[in-house]
């Protein structure tokens, strides 16, 4: 491991996405998103991921002059199109006006079409924390999953989040993928030769599989599968009806992998709800409930706060820096230099 | 069991609750959202509560000469007032103002405070789908659930509905409510001293348990809890956060059981938001993007669409009456009698 600050992490991630072919906008918006990720601990949707997105920039996959724009909006509602750039800048824009009208409006919602990775949902709501609304952020992603009954992987595993700000204190961070567990997971029990507990994945036969790398090679179950529940795939459903019908974005099984170069232009989509409490119960009401719940949660041993280790790791990675496996530097700093 | 007409039926239900001191406003919306849930099938939200629900208005817990009203609003959020009587009135005010304000903003939000049980979740986006519009509910519940790590119920249940309409075919319905089973599920298990699998609930002391008395006395757990996941709690919190923050409504622990006849108003809240697809990527292409998802589902063997059931066995009841339990329909009488 090499310790980097967050600056110099960022300038690297930015020098690699550059040198495949983003602009200064897509590679800045990205390279930021990523490396906050990393200071949150969230690894997996780190810098980790520059070589993909790269590959993704030199395979067509993304077009790295997108320009994100709005397309459509009324009120409280607006649509912008990522115009198959990265996700990243498109959310900006897409964020900054579900800000600006909920705060008018008191809620409104914004969607990206022909979109990519979003990265880590609640990401994307730090903004609308800041701004003192609430926010619910979704996404959609290339197929993972199968719908309830079903065989074959039609849905993504479809990030969830929500964030609630707080009065002088870190504002509440929920965010989950509707999966058993991360594909991660199942990589490592495949890489080890060890077995998988049921629920977690169907093979390619779409038959239940405790093989690790049958798995691999089928598909992901929503989350409460491992105990027999289906309610976690209704909920994949739900995110994946939501994102392709209101910001006409391709569902799963339309988007080709991102863990490979090759394949189509995802056109994947996300939505954002930002919600004024002052156009409803009123601030002072929110402040005292969501404190209240949380004087409850903290009287119970065992009971942390969402979104607090996120914070803590934040807080010391601004600190004193990131610690990054030493061989994913060294290949930033490889496609920083065209390779 | 005998037949009966739902007009019959709604009838009943209405002059039970009216004998039990409920005004006509209230009954007659009450009644209407009890029998539309026995004609889909969904018993435990029908005409079975009305018993329940009478209690509650002779122990005060609900004031049957309630008058719902709009508290608080801007452009695209309002917030209705229950006004301590019972959900269901106050719920069909929210949801004409959040159909109004949506068809103008592209997006609308409608918390409803100081209410009660608000029944089945999907019942409440009828008319929002009959309006050409996408609905979300979710309500809170007293407490049945602990938050993630914790032992003591401090969540509700915390129902979540999302409604799609479809052109020239029944809607596309998801209701379900965040606990691994329901406490049906569980009474059954006690009645017969049968077990219960690990994951359904906690005892008193908040220890797993398999023993169905004991659950009985401790807290139901969130799904996905069966399978060792955590994710249904997250969830579960998102839920209450959202509502006892927005609408100020009590948290699951602050409202007492609705299974007893005494115990306070418990001033529980709900949130309804309506979407027009038409301020967004549009209404042609919300069709077409709805149905190749449905396409694709129906392509599958074993695949049922959401809703479909409680569609088939509504269209049944309205054509050939409800089928309901003789003691039940013979309960409703008495109490319709002043009994």
């Amino acid at each position: 491991m090499s310790m980097i600050s967050i600056a110099e992490l960022q300038l690297l991630a930015d020098a690699a996405l550059r040198a495949a072919g983003a602009s200064p906008l897509q590679a800045g918006a990205t390279a930021r998103a990523l490396v906050a990720a990393d200071a949150q601990g969230l690894a997996s949707h780190g810098v980790s991921r520059v070589a993909m997105y790269a590959g993704h920039l030199r395979a067509g996959r993304v077009d790295g002059d997108a320009t994100p724009s709005v397309r459509a909006g009324r009120g409280a509602s607006v649509l912008v199109d990522a115009d198959d750039g990265f996700a990243f800048p498109a959310c900006e824009l897409a964020i900054g006006e579900a800000i600006q009208r909920a705060r008018q409006e008191g809620i409104a919602i914004a969607g990206v079409c022909n979109s990519h990775h979003f990265g880590a949902a609640a990401y994307h709501l730090e903004a609308v924390a800041r701004a003192g609304l609430v926010g619910l952020a979704m996404g959609n992603s290339p197929a993972a999953m199968p719908v309830a009954g079903g065989a074959r992987a039609l849905l993504g595993t479809n990030p969830l989040a929500a964030v609630f700000p707080r009065q002088g204190a870190a504002p509440l961070v929920i965010d989950l993928s509707l999966s058993e567990v991360a594909r991660g997971k199942i990589m490592v029990a495949a890489s080890k030769g060890e077995p998988i507990p049921l629920g977690w994945a169907l093979d390619a036969h779409g038959q239940p599989t405790t093989d690790a790398a049958a798995a691999l090679q089928g598909s992901m179950l929503p989350f409460g599968s491992a105990g027999g529940g289906v309610k976690g795939g209704m909920l994949a459903l739900m995110v994946e009806l939501l994102v392709i019908s209101l910001t006409g974005a391709r569902f799963g099984a339309e988007a080709d992998s991102f863990f490979e170069a090759e394949g189509n232009r995802p056109r994947i989509g996300q939505l954002f709800i930002a919600i004024d409490p002052a156009g409803m119960a009123g601030m002072p009401v929110y402040q005292a409930r969501l404190e209240a719940l949380v004087a409850a949660m903290q009287a119970e041993a065992g009971v942390r706060l969402p979104g607090a280790r996120r914070e803590r790791l934040a807080a010391q990675a601004k600190a004193e820096g990131l610690n990054i496996p030493s061989p994913l530097l060294q290949s930033l700093r490889e496609l920083a230099q065209g390779h």
